[in-house]
């Protein structure tokens, strides 16, 4: 979508609510849920969706009128914003939008009262936005952190420049907020590898496996943003292309696999545009440290905190099989836990070994 | 230095304590003690510096035998790792050189000792490589996280690829571990901005900040890197290039700012070749809360670790001058701070404004 095609969109909205106010109408915005109760667990595409709930925002109900105010105040901003011609972070549109607003009640008696007080109120109006307008806040024009690099066998254009992500050298392409605007020119990848830890991705970019390997290779260093989530979900979707993950061998490596695939159940409205559900896990898987033979001495105990994450992770839908049941079973037993850094025991090079075994030799998981 | 370089500087000081080994001479390296007491300020040059202290590492002392060996470990690694055409981490060195030893002693009791146990140990003896060859680590191949991204009027070269900056698009040049292997081919711009939010730099480019100012963009989001603080030491450097930096209005802000200007004093070994010591603090500054009168209501209390981190910044050789005494004695008085966002209740394109007003006018502090 063109930045016109999302300002006529949101236009269209905001002036279907004028109208209804001219006809002397009660104005009421419709939002889908984003409640957890709303939350659906999508077993065919295996993704988390919205349900059908919607809640309806009335002007003239006085639980409701505060936030629907709020939503057109955000909605006037953004439209500014786009018409404008810059490109706010979400901050900026808390700061922006926040003043007191002076008024007196029936009985002559003055109240004040915030727009909005906390920035988690502003952020949640953008959220409430983007369902009901259905675009991202990215394609809306707002701006936010990116930590996702890319490396590899794709060319691609933003803003009319073309970057062939197979001639930076030692150094990378950075993705740019809306992944969508991104056009993709060409790709001539075998696969995708998603790295977990920024150092281990510049080791491979040095060490130019990507293309020994014909692979993207893509950080996000730790958790993956929206931008790197979308991306690597645009490459499997539109390329087909197969997606490995690789992370460390603990529950939050686990868990960073599990944000690529599925998304986190809280934000499950962004899942039908960010989550990647073919995404395979390469490893660390906790038994790789029996089938890598990792000295015992290069195994960490686990933490409290590790031993809850991988309690919680075997409820998501996306764990319920064997393979995982067994595998996450097997570190609750063991509490054993690895770094990607500790298969350098075996030589400084077994890591490519390792990736090149996992995936000629289909030893990842689903 | 070319990789090969790198290589023979090492085989070199490796082979000079072979030699004496095979005189019979006691082997001793020299290593320039990277404690405090070894830190001097140099007042000229406004770079923390390692004084002429060095202490002698003995193979037949008792008490240095083990950290000796330690370093003659390590070496044998990295050296191993250059002629090997790998990158590791300097996790990677840390699990591929930790092994036990066994050993009889003169009684025929059998002790075992590991290599190193924990990774700070083997860090350490990193850094003492690195003062002890005048090397970075980042030259002799060793793979490290990287958080900085470019863009703007500068033309780079990365192993024969030609890299412009300024025709990214919306995405951005992410920079190499090894900054003094990009060969600086072109830079045509005024001055260089370093941003310490990744969401304000993806603003300022999306909003083509950069062009309309001929300025090259650069953030690390948050505390820099290596990488990225020597690519700014290079720019101001070799290309006389102005630097600013713009920051959260907090002490937070101003320790970061710090960090590019002068490094720290426990890291002061490092600061030598990546410190920019002529960079200039853009703001938020603490008394700009008056100075473009940031409404009450976006002034944020600041916390105890805010006040106790002004109190260390007011001991810092670089903050001792009126100007500096004045802001921080007055976050200190009023206990205020501010995010950069703050000033979009001024409108959503008043950041440029700032920008603009506080280089124009000279209104930065050095």
């Amino acid at each position: 979508m063109s930045r016109k095609e999302v300002l006529e969109r949101l236009e269209r909205w905001a002036g279907g609510i004028a109208k209804t106010i001219v006809e002397l109408k009660e104005p009421v915005l419709e939002i889908p849920s984003r409640t957890l109760s709303n939350t659906i667990w999508d077993e065919k595409n295996k993704i988390l969706r919205l349900g059908p709930e919607k809640l309806k925002r009335r002007f003239l109900d006085v639980k409701e009128s505060r936030r629907f105010m709020q939503t057109m105040l955000m909605l006037k901003l953004i439209v500014e914003a786009i018409r404008a011609d810059v490109y706010p972070t979400i901050r900026d549109l808390y700061y922006n939008g926040k003043h007191t607003i002076i008024y007196k009640d029936f009985l002559g008696r003055e109240h004040k009262e915030n727009t909005w007080d906390e920035q988690a109120e502003s952020n949640g109006v953008i959220e409430d936005i983007e369902v009901a307008a259905n675009i991202l806040r990215e394609e809306m024009g707002v701006s936010a952190d990116v930590k996702g690099k890319v490396v590899g066998p794709i060319v691609v254009r933003s803003q009319g420049y073309e970057l062939d992500a197979s001639k930076f050298g030692e150094t990378a392409l950075s993705l740019p907020v809306n992944v969508d605007a991104l056009e993709i020119v060409k790709v001539e990848a075998s696969y995708v590898l998603v790295i977990e830890k920024d150092a281990i991705f510049q080791r491979l970019v040095r060490e130019k496996f990507w293309s020994q390997e014909n692979a993207i290779l893509i950080t996000a260093k730790g958790m993956p943003d929206r931008a790197t989530r979308r991306f690597v979900r645009r490459l499997n979707e539109e390329y087909k292309l197969p997606v490995y993950v690789l992370t460390d061998g603990d529950p939050y490596g686990i868990y960073i696999y599990s944000v690529y695939k599925s998304g986190s159940i809280k934000l499950s409205y962004e899942s039908e545009r960010l989550a990647t559900p073919r995404a395979k896990f390469l490893g660390v898987a906790p038994l790789d440290i029996e089938r890598y033979k990792i000295p015992d001495q290069f195994v960490i105990r686990a933490t409290e905190r590790d031993i809850k994450r991988a309690q919680e992770l075997l409820k998501y839908p996306w764990f319920q099989n064997e393979i995982w049941k067994k595998e996450l079973d097997y570190f609750l037993k063991t509490k054993k836990k690895v770094e990607i850094e500790a298969l350098s025991a075996h030589g400084l090079k077994y890591l490519h070994d390792y990736i090149k075994d996992k995936i000629r030799n289909n030893k990842f998981i689903d």
